[in-house]
């Protein structure tokens, strides 16, 4: 296309902008006006796209990470036929595909934008997939605001693509000076991100982002750069082109008064179809296609003692073996979550993300687009870094696996600070996901590798909570533990209630069963590892059996194994008695059974409580 | 104190390092021993502090962000004559306030460190209060590792402590080339720190950080330099000082093998204690003591439609010209949350921090260690970003009140991306808080004005959840809504079953409860505005009464409204039937009372919920 034909593009990108908006009657252009030359010059001359085949292995990525100028995407997907002009005006409307901000509802979405920061670092994970795995030349196009440069999240990932010598990343900003409330920080001045990018060892271009011409140059600079990534800074104006909102504050995220006048204003409704360039080869991936031996797991011996954490990284190990397409990666803690013994064995298919939780997860759904399964890990506590990009996952509709190691109050001496004791609340809230917490090897290692069945979309967010200290293998290596199941410990006719614990308790569980059992005090004990789904079943049934149930757990009694429990007494059913232990103080430093006491989830307050309630509660 | 002093109190902080994590037989001793020069020239002639009265105004602040050299902190409390050598030798055991990492359970600790990545943003909080609340020449220095300039947490406080001319600010950085695993990305590359620090807008020195002549020199120009904060970048070495641990792997997080020995070649146990400098002048607040009068809230009009969001953003501007101490600070979205009326009422307290919610809440933590009353706010769905903050404000027994709007599904066509819709179970798992979700503008004041009662630890992390649609006003402005209370709307000797609402679907409650009372099925309504402390009296009586509860609520079914009526009964006593309706579904686009009807928590979902809960559930 030549420069006349690109400003015309533009001009129609804004024009769709403002139709979309007005049929809504909401959303964002202005927002999508400021990017409109940016945008044409991309879909008209650089993207390598097939848009009749979105999977296709060597499509460029074009990642809008200022998802609110979702309009001026959409209108991009018009301007290629890709959608249909009805379609195009049901945008925000109900039942649509062209939601408020994009989603992978849309084949040509592969990761939902709109909270803002996400689209760099999650560009980082597909551009690592694309140099490191798929070893493929497509490039990653990440379209980003200028507000969204004050993320935190955004500079853990130009810190991670300038390390990895990213050339196939480039981050266009469209710095239009005006926030949602009013200017940026930094409003035109070009040189304040081209500064900060270039520290950090960024290739930048500033340009002005309404000269097609410019911008097309900068493009073909970007697409030629080697060995680092390119920022192209364009300096725009919000709402160009329209006298009556261009740069102008309070404009943003509402639709324009005069709609059919602006549009007069832009030169009229046209309709330019693009024929957008497609990738030059078919091209698959390195690794996906290579299987390795059937998975042979880890096996542990009944009654050794061995940390779920180690049984996590022995199996992942394993699973690497056998799958090609498994990846892992850490938060710079693979020697104390164990996922090193995966980094030793596969090193191609580690990734380091360093002290940077958001790109750690960020990297997991990024490369989860390309076809990989990722288990990205760290301490429990500090995933809560990374719990917008979580939740964000799972408005992806993505396939990640996660697991926090050094849960609860168990950990011992280091204290609060290093207490995963929040993380089953953060992932069970999570839309879609499966919050797993094995309390013995064998079953972590089953779960390790139930983690990676299924496709992207039915696995969702799936969590792995491991711990740091040594626990006695309860099981042997081939009992099964299907996710959403359980497992019946102890049972008699005369139990009077039923103790449900994972991870830690179950073993504190068991030996409060086995004094409640000599002091003539039998109870019923399960192993609830399957935190969500839980095992509906089994709870109804010990309810059934004994009457009430007494959830134990090393977490704060929000959101974790008690209101899993309760919420399977949730349909109207007559609900037992309950009785939750949990984590109700603020722990200090002490060993790993001080702790437990302490926070009175040891078998000694499990016993405790047990009789208080036979002989105070049940029998009224 | 001359070099050589200051030579031998960094020896002297290196063997109480070895020394403390010896007696626990954990910790971080290497960790300690790298910055041990660093911490003897501050300690020994740059700090002015005064150990008797830590509350003093005039204190400067020091924040170890690495907290796991918490050894080092101590030997420097012991070295100022803070703390005794016998208290200094229980360091990580249970009971000790010397806790693995630090807590303010220790009166010279204002804010818990061990989450890395936190001490800055927390330091910028700090120093802003200095400057513009205090007015007061104290500085803020921040001990930081090298590793956790990986964390994005860092340069959103890097950005903006640049942009707020923070020259009582000063971070120093221990590279010491290490991390947990293994080496850092920059390891001894200073300039690597240096140039992204600089191209942000700090000074910056480069330092030997053993050479303790060039360190006070380092820290003279960094107190010197105006209009600007200053980083010192110090090159060290990990273990400094014993051979067998001196700039070597695997060496990270553990006690000394041999200590007596290393104890020796550090040259022996000594006591250098130090008069640390106190401050010159008893100063004090600029702005606490002012009062203004007395508080008059905004008022509602009965059946007003009224946005709660409104109604937070009123009272907050009316509390603000009551109290001189309260603060507010926003995410680049003050138009949104409302928090522009007190923006404009009291500019001089309002905070903006642009899109970067992690140094959002962690400013709002610095602000309280200096007495302040902060109120921070953005959408409940991007409060997920800070979620780490929240979690270690607790640890720091930090009084802070933070606020999300947009709230659910109700928020319309904008789509999953902008919904919190997991926001109420990640404040209710956090230890010591408060859960607050009003239904209505005068509800929302006083709540808006009890968030500011009590003192920061009897405060806690008090969150507020706002609405964006109007509502109609329901109660009257006189109501009284105490935290821990609740509303009974609707109730009768017949009603079949309880409806337990908040926010939003109080009011479809209520036209469900109309609906159902014409159609001879009367219901009890409650309003549970507090969901954390959740009013028990109220739902157990409602459950005596009416032997069934069905919560709704726009939010997740894990971790909300749900989880705490559940939770209510988790003491072993007879539980009542329960059923929650909750946004079981990934949203999309849609106008606000489609979101509600997709979601079945609209008025018609829960008739009909009820009507087959009394036609076919109920009568079992």
């Amino acid at each position: 296309m030549d420069s006349e034909q690109l400003i015309q593009l533009g001009q129609q990108l804004r024009v769709d902008a403002v139709r979309a908006a007005d049929a809504a009657q909401s959303g964002h252009p202005t927002s999508s006006m400021s990017a409109a030359d940016l945008a044409a010059v991309l879909l008209g001359k650089h993207l390598r796209y097939d848009f009749d085949r979105p999977d296709h292995p060597g499509n460029d990525r074009l990642i809008l990470s200022k998802g609110h100028a979702s309009p001026l995407l959409y209108a991009m997907y018009r301007a290629a036929g890709a959608v249909g002009d009805e379609e195009f005006l049901t945008y925000r409307q109900r039942g649509s595909r062209l939601e408020g901000h994009p989603t992978p509802r849309l084949p040509w979405v592969d990761v939902a934008t709109g909270s803002l920061g996400q689209g760099l670092p999650v560009g980082v994970g597909v551009a690592l997939a694309g140099k490191r795995l798929d070893r493929a030349p497509y490039r990653v196009w990440v379209l980003s605001g200028d507000s969204e440069m004050a993320e935190g999240s955004v500079w853990e990932a130009v810190e991670h693509a300038a390390h990895e010598h990213l050339d196939n990343l480039i981050l266009v900003i469209d710095v239009n000076r005006l926030g949602q409330r009013g200017p940026t920080r930094h409003e035109w001045d070009l040189g304040a991100y081209s500064r900060r990018l270039h520290a950090f060892g960024w290739h930048t271009i500033e340009v002005d982002g309404h000269d097609v011409e410019a911008v097309d140059a900068a493009f073909n600079e970007a697409r030629s750069t080697t060995g680092r990534p390119t920022a192209v800074v364009a300096r725009t104006h919000k709402g160009r082109g329209v006298a009556a909102v261009e740069d102008k504050e309070g404009m943003h995220g509402k639709p324009l008064k005069d709609a059919g006048s602006a549009i007069e204003e832009l030169g009229g409704p046209r309709f330019v179809r693009v024929e957008v360039q497609k990738p030059a080869a078919t091209l698959s991936s390195a690794l996906l296609g290579t299987r390795g031996a059937a998975l042979t797991l880890p096996k542990y011996e009944k009654g050794d003692e061995v940390a779920t954490r180690n049984a996590y990284g022995e199996a992942l190990a394993a699973l690497g073996s056998a799958r090609g397409d498994v990846v892992a990666l850490d938060g710079e803690v693979s020697d104390s979550t164990r996922s090193q013994f995966f980094a030793k064995e596969h090193p191609d298919r580690f990734f380091e993300c360093y002290i940077a939780e958001q790109q750690l997860v960020a990297a997991a759904v990024g490369m989860q687009t390309r076809g990989y399964v990722p288990y990205a890990s760290s301490f429990a506590a500090f995933l809560t870094r990374a719990h917008d990009f979580v939740r964000m996952a799972a408005v992806s509709r993505a396939g990640i696996n996660v697991v926090g190691s050094h849960a609860g109050v168990a950990i011992g001496e280091d204290g609060p600070s290093q207490m995963g004791l929040e993380d089953l609340a953060m992932f069970r809230a999570v839309h879609g996901s499966t919050v797993l917490y094995p309390c013995d090897a064998n079953q972590t290692a089953k779960l390790v590798a139930a983690m990676a069945e299924g496709d992207a979309q039915s696995r969702g967010v799936r969590y792995l909570r491991t711990s740091r200290g040594a626990m006695p293998v309860l099981y042997g290596p081939d009992e099964e533990f299907p996710v959403g199941g359980s497992k019946l410990l102890r049972s008699g006719d005369d139990d009077k209630l039923t103790l449900l614990a994972a991870g830690v308790t179950v073993h504190e569980a068991l030996r409060a069963a086995d004094s409640l059992e000599r002091d003539g005090v039998p109870v019923r004990v399960v192993d609830l590892y399957s935190v969500k789904p839980v095992d509906e079943r089994a709870v109804q049934e010990a309810a059934e059996r004994t009457g009430c149930l007494v959830t134990v757990e090393d977490h704060h009694s929000q959101g974790g194994l008690g209101d899993a429990v309760a919420e399977v007494f949730s349909d109207g059913r007559p609900a037992p008695r309950m009785v939750r232990l949990a984590v109700g103080n603020m722990p200090g430093s002490a060993t790993e059974q001080e702790q437990l006491g302490a926070a009175g989830i040891d078998a000694d307050s499990i016993v405790a409580a047990v009789k208080l309630l036979a002989e105070k509660v049940l029998v009224l």
